[in-house]
């Protein structure tokens, strides 16, 4: 088989890349590991960037997205007791984020793509990107007992952190920069309603906790635990006395709890692979980067990823220029850097840390005082977190 | 003897208190363990925020920082080989700072507290504040043999970080954070015009760098080294080697060099005492607080305490009300938290760190990249830089 783009994973990543691909009449397959239902079970972020929001649009999968999600214009940070609120709207004139989870996104996309009779290879095992370092890379795997071969003029690695893209590339021609946390987060979710109708992050002296949720029925809640916590000692009593002990108390007390549908436990963790570019095979979302997900970044950043690696695709094919390609390391690891430095931001000022000290949790504290006496920092905090420009 | 205010240290904090309390009548002694000399051979900092600036003309002694100082509308970032201005006129709605020196204030309130007859006792050995837990207060030292008391209503603790009036107050009562660094600043002076006519705060691999100024033809600059780093290892011909190789190109070839007057090695440390207040004893300046010499707050802020303690001591013998002494400590530590947040972001942006690692660097770098293409983050750190309102 023969096409001109392969992505490897049917991720939110490959699947946006494909779509727009497709809808520019380039042709593309996307090669999965597992099966859809098994993507579709994976729970991961819920806040889309209004630019990210607009791909999907422009991929032609965003009606459900913009008649299901919520628009929020703003978010509270809870501290001291108090909760204080960042009008993300009046502070970046008139942006906003959309709550949407990104298991609907993939739903959404998979949806599109086989509507548009895109083709997507499940349960692809053994996938092997080949010779991407030359003009004519191929892409093999395993199904039904056969090896099959892709030939392609170029490969897309958008098959996550633990993904085979990555590590295909020789190690001395890789940098890897990254930082652990001492530190998880233990979410539940919960078909009840959610607290606010805007996210709460609260810092806390019991550690972090986020408010968050997917719909105005279903609740997404998480809280700060030791990152080699086992999500079998926490029953749901547990998990509930945790959050509310962790909120102001009228928040607490407004909390509808209830039986959790979906518990587990995730490691935090900044992580970034330098370049995104390997001659012909292109890194993009959590392949490249991982934020920890404090300012809820990860998901977004695969969009810009896509963004500039579509961007450079078909500039490729339409104007025969490879100006793009060359230009997609560098620009879109300029874009990761600065979100990597708002989750690190965000997320070392939200937290407990086990060694941050009396002097540190006091700094921690002048900073979210600060913030809210000074319009400068929270435009800061606000227009990163709607998303800095493409 | 018996005045209205005891005030411990013949610094900038104290001299400055001192001449706010004698234009307002109120009667006020100032003790110095060493001699009006030895504080003037002290070499401290040189940036002087607006609202400290505007004291020392309502002190009546800031004729000569008005003719002599050089006020400054911006500064530069160095990084990547290229300085990038901060303008904090446009960036704060014309707020600059004052570049003059330390030495150059003290002088000036020494000047104009003998010119309005205040008592200052120099060489004042073996200073001790006693019953400030009462409402009767004194001080005792000694002096040509004899030992002196000094009834009073108040004791100001101005006498710096070694002083002993934090130390006269018992551990259990006071609280106090800190943070070291694994660095010191190596500072020379030199009577050479300054290689440009604003700051130049550098982030190179090699370390931190500043380029100061005492005056159109005197030079102060910094290199970071390693904290236990000893003066008689540096030359003048390593300084000047040293500094010009962290700095960009073009900004190293107009640097002028020349011998040193002075050179000498800082530590580098934040630290906080809480509270200031101890019913009658008042701490302001370095003997509450240090912040690192990055962004130039440390002056600045004992010029903060003694407006508030100032304001305070004014309302209580004007209007016979606690009220200002009673917020005090807290008024003063909000202040000086955002000050060590601001200091501490700002030595940890510029130096570099032996633990930073790569990830750390990367970091640094996108913070630094983020700041000229944010407007609301260059406004956070132009209206740091100025100074917050009291």
């Amino acid at each position: 088989m023969r096409t001109q783009v392969a992505i490897i994973g049917s991720g939110p990543a490959g699947l946006l890349l494909g779509q727009l691909l497709t809808n520019a009449g380039i042709d593309n397959v996307i090669l999965e590991r597992t099966t859809k239902e098994h993507v579709l079970s994976r729970i991961r972020a819920g806040v889309l960037e209004e630019g990210m929001a607009g791909m999907l649009d422009e991929a032609g999968a965003g009606a459900r997205m913009r008649a299901e999600g919520l628009p929020h214009d703003g978010f509270d940070l809870a501290f001291d007791g108090r909760r204080h609120r960042v009008d993300l709207y009046g502070l970046t004139d008139g942006k906003r984020v959309m709550v949407y989870g990104q298991t609907e996104v993939t739903h959404d996309l998979m949806d599109k793509r086989e509507e548009t009779g895109g083709l997507s290879v499940y349960e692809a095992a053994n996938v092997r990107p080949h010779d991407f370092d030359t003009d004519r890379p191929h892409v093999t795997y395993e199904k039904d007992g056969r090896e099959h071969r892709i030939d392609c003029d170029f490969i897309a690695g958008c098959d996550g952190y633990h993904g085979i893209s990555r590590k295909s590339v020789p190690e001395a021609a890789i940098e890897i920069f990254e930082r652990g946390y001492p530190f998880g987060w233990l979410g539940i979710i919960a078909d009840v309603p959610p607290v606010s109708h805007e996210l709460i992050y609260a810092n806390h002296p019991r550690g972090f906790a986020l408010c968050s949720m997917r719909s105005t029925t279903r609740s997404r809640y998480y809280v700060q635990v030791p990152a080699d916590e086992k999500v079998e000692d926490w029953s749901d009593e547990r998990f509930w006395d945790e959050i509310r002990s962790r909120l102001p108390e009228k928040t607490a007390e407004a909390m509808t709890t209830g039986p959790s549908v979906e518990k587990s436990v995730a490691a935090i963790r900044s992580f970034v692979a330098e370049p995104l570019r390997f001659r012909r095979l292109f890194l993009a979302g959590d392949a490249g980067h991982i934020v920890p997900p404090t300012g809820a970044k990860g998901l977004n950043l695969a969009a810009s990823d896509v963004r500039y690696l579509f961007d450079a695709l078909h500039e490729y094919y339409a104007e025969k220029s490879s100006a793009g390609l060359d230009a997609y390391s560098e620009k879109a690891l300029a874009r990761v850097w600065k979100a990597e430095r708002f989750s690190w931001w965000m997320t070392s000022t939200m937290h407990r840390f086990p060694d941050q000290g009396p002097f540190g949790q006091k700094i921690q504290h002048a900073e979210l005082d600060y913030l809210f006496q000074s319009r400068a920092a929270l435009t800061m905090l606000a227009e990163n977190y709607v998303g800095l420009p493409y």
